[in-house]
């Protein structure tokens, strides 16, 4: 154990005793990931940007609203099919933004590259994120880079923070939820995680499976610039739709109840999940995000979204009821009219998918 | 070499052919960061926030002028005399915020944690970004974690980026510094980079060094609260005074002279500089700056910063010549009358000190 002085023992209250040390599944989006975050970060940064939960942080700034956010990427391996490190570091954090109801303006790029890593990939991953900020408009205004011994880093680890406009008046997030809402899911789910596990893995299947990676922008703010009611938005990524609903719910104090039957799920990830016993729930995306909005207004978010290639089978796949306990839960309607509770991901199911 | 397809090599057209790939050198701060930097990363990213060569990017927002900057820390051992990687990543990004003229409002903060580390550890780190995020008023609003398995990372690296909000009208940047203007320098140098080799080394000095590192929010903004027209601000890094002396001659085009003896080394710094083969005015910094504003108003910012702690032993070091040639550069005059010109840092003189 390390040597603490007294003052430091003294102002430090909070030590994490559940775990004596980090293990993979502390950052796997799931049960361990909440944990931690509660235990230690929320602990010591306590505010109401954090405390709200959401992707990003709304700020305030003399009268301005901005979305504020942040992301470290860490996938392996560094390209897979559909994407890479580059448009990945670029496209989650512009998505996080837009999670807020924030368009995406600026990008930090902050960068750690190990001893030995081929300038040529470097380029090319590079390359990738500008192209990948050149689809939203959103610029790389600012840098930094970090270079680390071989053996102490893995090729590169890139951060893109970013900062993104919001310009409508709506407060977006797990507390504008109410019950009544509708809750859109944007696309079938689960390709990104098992892109990127085939990819790692060497596995082969018949059909090939692409990653979801895509920008999410244009899809959502089409639905602000119709004027809806947009209660709240959230990516599918670590711990996946399931994971997602979970941390909804609960922030929320509502109920989610989603049909598994309106769920969709490709073939090739239907078929490579059952091989390697993943529930693709559960599997990050980094191209889906789901909606939650009045009932009302349910089929014309829908029709908009369906114009986007992005969320051409977007869905209503469940709606959000009021909780008996007032603890929320996220609830599975299955074909077979069981009601299965969800849950956090427990453990690491997909190491280092982002 | 990585297969590369025909589409994506007609895209990327600057492969960065003088290293084939990354030495720890390019993480120095000097010549290789440069390097590294003019052949990707603006070559790819080029736009006039990133063309400024400035600590952070300066934006205008719907008329709100806005810092924004981000800095990974690496910096082994993760404590040290004076400080840790934590407080170091909330001090260090705060600064380049000031840097730009700003007050520090908004933190992000991306941890990568090496699988194994332990959660006290972490704890202690988190503890100490607390307390100096409250030392400025500034607020960590949103975070991200991710875990590497081990062997893959080294215990854990910090990015955060800021937000700061420019209070005053003037353009603080490397463009405004005009021949005539004063240079001051805010305190004796190569603390921080001694303190942290002697730590990772083992090495035992018959005096304590304890690294600089402080926050420079206070001091930078006292000058803009009593109306000096400040031209140009820089934190002492990576690459320490002379590489900081050189960036700024050549992005402003003139020649920035500065007087040797007018630098201060403490006695310990200077005697393990000796031992350990160090140039003093290359060792980085994390609580040193330079200042250049007109000449007339550099006894009244002299005053000002000798009434902060972290500047109290401020001098003028030098002035700002036009350049003949229209190249800037960085003119060290020597107790003997010589004139030593300046060069950026060769190489990694102290890797990992941030």
């Amino acid at each position: 154990m390390a040597k603490v002085n007294d003052k430091f023992e003294l102002s430090c209250p909070f030590p994490f005793t559940d775990y004596p040390s980090i293990t993979i599944g502390h950052g796997g989006g799931g049960k361990l990931t909440s944990q931690l975050i509660e235990k230690i970060f929320r602990v010591f940064f306590a505010n109401r940007y954090l405390d709200a939960g959401h992707d990003g942080a709304v700020l305030e700034i003399e009268g301005l609203k901005l979305a504020f956010t942040t992301d470290s990427f860490v996938v392996n391996p560094l390209f897979f099919p559909g994407g890479d490190i580059g448009s990945l570091s670029v496209i989650g954090t512009c998505n996080d933004l837009a999670m807020c109801g924030a368009r995406p303006l600026y990008l930090s790029c902050g960068m750690i590259l190990e001893e030995g890593l081929g300038t040529e990939t470097l380029s090319r991953i590079t390359c990738s994120m500008k192209k990948a900020a050149g689809e939203v408009a959103v610029q790389i205004v600012t840098g930094d880079t970090k270079v680390v011994d071989r053996g102490k880093g893995d090729s590169v680890f890139i951060n893109t923070s970013g900062i993104g406009l919001i310009e409508h008046g709506r407060m977006v997030g797990p507390a504008a939820i109410k019950p009544g809402d509708a809750i859109i899911l944007s696309g079938d789910v689960g390709r990104h995680g098992v892109a990127v596990l085939a990819q790692r893995e060497g596995l082969q299947f018949e059909t090939s499976l692409v990653s979801d990676v895509a920008h999410l922008t244009p899809a959502v703010l089409s639905l602000f610039a119709a004027g809806l009611e947009v209660h709240c938005l959230r990516d599918l990524t670590r711990g996946g739709l399931a994971t997602s609903l979970v941390e909804l719910a609960e922030a929320a104090g509502a109920d989610l109840v989603v049909e598994e039957s309106r769920i969709a799920v490709s073939e090739p990830v239907q078929g490579a999940c059952e091989m390697l016993g993943l529930d693709p729930f559960y599997v990050a995306n980094e191209g889906r995000f789901v909606v939650l909005l009045p009932q009302s207004q349910a089929e014309k978010a829908l029709s908009l979204l369906k114009a986007k290639e992005v969320s051409a089978e977007a869905a209503i796949i469940g709606a959000v009821s009021s909780s008996a306990s007032g603890r929320g839960r996220a609830v599975l309607k299955t074909p077979y009219g069981v009601e299965r509770l969800l849950d956090r991901l427990s453990g690491e199911q997909l190491p280092r998918i982002c």
